[in-house]
């Protein structure tokens, strides 16, 4: 459930949203991205919990995968549906790790 | 529940966590830390999530307040105690964030 991120450095996008409550097709969906973003050259790994406020950071070896993986149409459709339907509210950063640690 | 935080460059640290199961004084804890890091110089806000993984995300103005909270010695007596009893295990990065765009 950790992310085997590399030594940094690399980069985090941190997206924050408050989901709708009915599905409306977002769990289906939410699969397919995730099995598609595996595939994606530069992608790291995932972390996400959601409690009322959902929090999925997603880490990538820099900042051309991120846009290349944003422009991947299946996910550009992913995102409309996102921002019309499933998300009342969202924010999203992009972050360069610069150093880590763990127990 | 969204931190309020201003135009980047700013910092993230990207706190992920493994609890265990009983609370062993960890919510008062928590509570106290929430009340004290609202006091810290550069603090901007924090968002949380647990589920099964647990994800705290919190903003500061730059690396200099994020390295004085981490000397707090209430806040070292805290870390301490989760390393020891509360987290089976944790991984921090921090991230400088270089841009963001909302809903």
């Amino acid at each position: 459930m950790f992310a085997h991120t590399p030594k940094p450095p690399y980069y985090a996008v941190i997206f924050t949203s408050l989901k709708i409550e009915e599905d409306r097709g977002y769990s289906a969906m939410s699969e397919k991205m995730v099995t598609l973003v595996q595939k994606q050259e530069g992608f790291l790994g995932f972390e996400s919990a959601r409690e009322n406020l959902g929090i999925t950071v997603s880490y990538w070896r820099d900042e051309t995968s991120i846009l290349a993986w944003k422009a991947v149409l299946a996910h550009k459709q992913a995102q409309e549906r996102g921002k019309d339907t499933w998300y009342s509210n969202y924010k999203i950063r992009i972050a360069k790790v610069e150093r880590d640690y763990e127990k």
